[in-house]
């Protein structure tokens, strides 16, 4: 049983890999997610069954499928308490279906956990036994990892570092409370940002970037700009640095982690992002966790999920076959 | 061996007591700290041996000792950091030097920890897998427990609750950060607050519990005060447990723990704290994990250290005959 079997469910894609036991990718599949529970369960299975086909693997030599989605999951039991995006979607017995269909051992988690696992044992964590996840786009999400272990929390809701607060009398968040980090740093309030700067009169080559149109502005629109030297695209990503940062040395100085991994799209704003992030922590984080921390950019991009999702099945076989060794 | 040694070391008083498995407290001694390196190393000896023989209970009876000592421990090796109380403490080899003196196994770790080792064990946090527990104080600290272990971080730093920013720009914090918990919420600033609002005018019979002399004014009399209805105590307590509540918010959405265990001094205003505490966190942490988390205080109070600097040694022992089962 030398294969493993990642499926990254997301809104948009419904992705399929093949992998071998070290995280490599042998064979990917991505397909449109299709709409409404029943579709996307049947989706599921003959997106599984056309790899095994296709790589010409059999059932016998794959230990298990992993399988990621966003929301709240229960991994104990395998449901997926709710997923927005798909219609019908809740408290779906995920684990139960796909066993019952492909016949192996089914793992599922949610999605920002299995980036986690992902870099921990194949990404920018590797060899690290306490580390934080931040990933970064239209929401903040995280997740942590103890002594070498995912950590979920007693609700399985831990990690959620964008409803951290950098101001406790800031703006409000969706989530109900106020000045969260994902308030500031999330994908729409950068693109806010810059074009309500524009609009005022700020001169940037963002405008020309997008050729004037201000609704194609992204975050990438804004980092192609800074890496030109637009001054205010800079200061975007200065002060978005500088938040993330104030909510890490908080994280710093409650997990000392060895090490910081931040993924995600904004994420590719690179050195413009990480240069400020790491100078906050420097400046505000208790000085002995502070120098020990590495805080640094994710390895294995959009990847993450799918590799995490086949580490899932190492990790969870390995728990079974150690309660009962052979 | 049925008996378990705790030494609590503190700046002002050093105590010893002789515990049962259980973490119910035989004997108890206290003494004044001594002052200097070498006069503390021989009380801590001497008061050992003096519970010994006060009790009759002989050394072949006892599992071993536990000392808990604020400040940076590496409880790997049994060595205490810094302790900036005693004059030339530093870099001290606690463990290699009780253990030749007493010959029985030491362990050591740093007081905070140690308080909240015995609150997961023996007080609040009974049966409890996941906790966080503060200590109010002149200084504001943590402790974490995940899957009922200590967590000590990666620098042996975690945990320090007191320094995660309320305000990114608050007040500058003695750590170097600005608007830190501690810094809003320490003894000082509780006090400083009530002082600060009398001599501007503010009527308050806090100036009568202390018979006019403002420097008389401590957390526990602003207590009496709003328990007799004194509206200035009552807007301390309201706003300092408004703080707690706001950095908890954060706590909760990031580590989901099943309950939140607060100790300390500025604890004993009860429900005063308890209330705006419970409340902000309800206003402002994720719904799923606020609706799971109990937030209460303390049942160990001022032995809360020994009890878990003795249940430090039965857990240490543990590890150690799980590792060569006999």
């Amino acid at each position: 049983m030398q294969h493993l079997i990642g499926v990254d469910l997301g809104g948009t894609n419904l992705k399929v890999a093949l992998l071998d036991k070290k995280g490599e990718i042998r064979k990917k599949t991505s397909v449109l997610t299709a709409r409404g529970k029943q579709a996307v369960l049947q989706q599921i299975i003959e997106s599984i069954e056309k790899v095994l086909e296709k790589t010409g693997v059999k059932k016998s030599a794959v230990l298990g499928i992993g399988i990621g989605t966003p929301g709240l999951v229960d991994n104990i039991h395998g449901i997926v308490r709710g997923f927005t995006n798909i219609k019908g979607w809740r408290n779906v017995p995920l684990k139960e279906y796909v066993e019952r269909e492909i016949k192996l051992p089914v793992y599922v988690d949610n999605d920002v956990n299995l980036m986690t696992l992902g870099e921990l044992m194949c990404g920018a964590g590797r060899g690290a036994k306490n580390i934080v996840c931040l990933t970064l786009g239209t929401g903040v999400g995280g997740g942590i990892v103890i002594e070498g272990n995912l950590y979920r929390g007693s609700t399985l809701s831990a990690g959620e570092i964008g409803h951290v607060s950098v101001n406790a009398d800031g703006p409000r968040c969706i989530c109900g409370s106020y000045g969260c980090l994902e308030r500031y740093v999330g994908n729409a309030y950068i693109v806010k940002k810059a074009v309500e700067a524009i609009e005022g009169g700020r001169r940037s080559i963002i405008k020309k970037l997008v050729e004037g149109d201000l609704k194609a502005v992204t975050p990438r629109v804004i980092s192609r700009a800074a890496r030109q030297g637009d001054r205010l695209a800079g200061e975007i990503w200065e002060e978005t640095g500088r938040y993330i940062g104030i909510v890490l040395s908080g994280v710093v100085n409650l997990l000392d982690p060895e090490i910081i991994v931040i993924g995600g799209g904004v994420a590719q704003a690179g050195r413009l992002l990480f240069e400020p992030i790491r100078k906050t922590v420097k400046e505000r984080a208790m000085s002995i966790p502070a120098r020990k921390v590495k805080i640094v950019p994710a390895k294995l991009g959009k990847d993450a999920g799918l590799i995490g999702a086949g580490m899932l099945v190492k990790v969870e076989a390995n728990k079974i076959s150690s309660l009962h060794p052979a």
